[in-house]
């Protein structure tokens, strides 16, 4: 009897350089990449390395996740951006491995 | 000559009780309230008594706030919850005063 299917989490493939993603920044504890979705001209995700749920992302690294994401926000959307994670189902949540998205480059409608 | 005009802030009005609110939760730090748009069922406020800019609440009360707006979210909207703040023009932010929206309680389109 085979091991039972488990659908690898593209984050965690990514952390571990196994799929590609063009990666903006990198420290022990977080990852920020670009988004797949090119929706907007700047979609970044700022990623904790270790796999985790988007709760325990914000219970846990919220305080170093949010600096560097207003740090890269000030930098690279100088007019301004929008960061958010979505929670489950009614937002939309995609990805089980926790992160906050990073929206910008142009000006964006409402966020509901 | 008069005092120059400024325009008080409405999140400052409601924390002082000068203006009238839906508080959820109140701390030392940290104020909840509904919103007065009224997009969806769940439009909730994550705001710091204090009066900071958007940069300074997500670099200063990042913590206490992500972990009050998970604890909220998780007991008021089981189904989902997005989590967001909009900072400068691009964004749309329309207060000053620093801010995480916590939105849910139906099924929401995409963040942009």
């Amino acid at each position: 009897m085979t091991a039972p299917f488990r659908a690898p989490c593209v984050f965690c493939e990514i952390i571990a350089g196994r799929e590609p993603a063009d990666v903006w920044h990198e420290d022990e504890r977080l990852i920020v990449f670009r988004n797949r979705l090119r929706w907007l001209p700047v979609m970044l995700l700022i990623v904790p390395r270790q796999h985790k749920t988007q709760e325990q992302f914000w219970r846990e690294d919220m305080e170093e996740a949010a600096a560097l994401a207003v740090e890269i926000g000030k930098k690279h959307t100088p007019g301004g951006f929008r960061l958010l994670s979505n929670f489950g189902h009614d937002a939309l949540q995609t990805v089980a491995h926790g992160h906050l998205h990073l929206l910008g480059g142009t000006p964006m409608g409402v966020y509901v």
